[in-house]
């Protein structure tokens, strides 16, 4: 008898994969991301925040940034992520700018908080739901800065995304 | 008479003329962002959605990438960050896991709404305040993707980061 897999669960396969070779070789943390366009995988990967030392090379981002390359477009609206983890709110949001429609994850951000990667607390900290800021944020130079959204709005020619 | 600039100020300039770039060379929207440490510049970046198709590409994550390279190492917990605007929830994550601690911006994002940048709304989604989701969200297959934090919990010459 061949146990046939459900539509998601290869992807999820593939995903975990990333991952369990992401902690093998000291990459990164036990996350793994794959994107999907016409059931076809079009870009995987694994956290790389050891390996590369950028703390924005989450799983999610990586995959986003490999699917735009390969695909030579920042709307990615037609295809589906599948994430071994509830992203981070900064992956949930370039999911978002990269306008993907269809999210599957696996573990959440209290399954993750618990072995202490703390997407929770900032996922507090912007809901307002935390009394502990970590990051002590200034607006100044508002007017200078306008300026350049002034320009913006008068330029004929921009690619608005 | 020279007039002196604040601490800031001269920050914020280098910012703007990074976002003015951008603009002209059509590599990206309005927005700039420079990373300081010990009083120095030690990196700066525009948006460069247009140019790389990357939809992750924003000013601070580019400058975040960029600190972290300069300085081998993932923790930017003695920078400063200095942003045209106030930075998207996607990069307002990425300052948390670059842990810098003190964030210094220009216009606010109801502001970059108005021209067509809409960081608010990914705020109100995260907030639960809009009731216009436009990511559709499913967890399933946890069982095998908590195995990876197992995995993870079990490795005993990991990184914590």
């Amino acid at each position: 008898m061949v146990l046939m897999k459900n539509g998601s669960e290869k992807y999820f396969d593939i995903a975990i994969e990333e991952a369990k070779s992401g902690i093998d070789s000291d990459e990164g943390g036990p996350f793994g991301a794959v994107i999907v366009k016409d059931g076809k995988i079009i870009a995987s990967a694994h956290n790389e925040v050891i390996k590369t030392n950028d703390p924005t090379a989450h799983a999610e981002i990586l995959a986003i940034r490999r699917a735009s390359e390969k695909l030579s477009r920042f709307d990615l609206s037609d295809c589906t992520i599948y994430s071994t983890c509830e992203p981070c709110p900064m992956c949930f949001s370039a999911i978002h700018w990269a306008k993907i429609k269809n999210l599957h994850y696996g573990c959440d951000n209290t399954d993750a908080a618990q072995i202490g990667f703390d997407d929770k607390f900032i996922y507090d900290v912007i809901r307002g739901v935390s009394n502990n800021q970590k990051v002590n944020s200034i607006q100044e130079h508002k007017e200078k800065c306008m300026l350049l959204f002034e320009m913006w709005e008068e330029k004929k020619d921009k690619v608005q995304y």
